[in-house]
């Protein structure tokens, strides 16, 4: 069912600060900041030959990545995003396995226009999934 | 500098069951479990289309992954690992740029074979990050 890793999201303290370690110490394609008001992120994306990195930096008052920050003030790997090639047959397979979809159930539009879904980390040894339909 | 995502490793509390959730729920390509006695570790290695997922768990009672479990007991993702040409020529512009290199600094033969190093997670926004020269 699942098919390539699409990216791994990194939520950072200082979005500046980690862009510019990537681009110049780690030496990758780091592209400019993108506000993602409807996901309360602002993101970087790093490209690599064969994936992504997501920089992921709190926006707005309702972050849902501001609880991760204040518990890994350091920042760290906050989720990865597996593809698949149809989102609603990947849900109901996992629903009917017993695991956990995240918020109502629903796909969502996600930051790269695509429906996207997250799963419980408690499902997923403590990682939290996203699943993105390509 | 930084080439490929060579993998993401996640520390799972039960080999057996990750491995079956990834090949049976998730539908990937899963191989058999892999002692590696020098590295602490036992693995299942997941092939996705464009990258791999490496599952570990500890393996002797010195395992490196084990004090992770201990603080993480669901499990969680333990490091990511890029590709790099030349190991050497990356560590000594790593550690010129301030970057703390785990271990003696010297590169060790990794789970693939290879020449391996870790950076510290507190110089790369949390994440711990392995080199691997291919």
């Amino acid at each position: 069912m699942i098919g390539r890793l699409n990216h791994v999201a990194i939520a950072v303290p200082d979005l500046q600060a980690a862009a510019a370690q990537y681009r110049d110490t780690l030496g990758a394609h780091v592209g400019p900041a993108q506000d993602e008001p409807d996901h309360g992120v602002t993101v970087v994306f790093i490209e690599l030959p064969n994936t992504k990195i997501e920089l992921l930096y709190p926006l707005g008052d309702d972050s849902p990545i501001r609880g991760f920050l204040d518990k890994n003030p350091s920042g760290g790997i906050h989720h990865m995003c597996f593809e698949v090639a149809n989102i609603l047959e990947a849900r109901d397979k996992l629903k009917s396995e017993g695991a956990r979809v995240l918020g109502n159930g629903e796909p969502k539009i996600g930051a790269h226009g695509k429906p996207v879904l997250f799963l419980h980390p408690k499902d997923f040894n403590g990682c939290l999934i996203e699943l993105e339909e390509i």
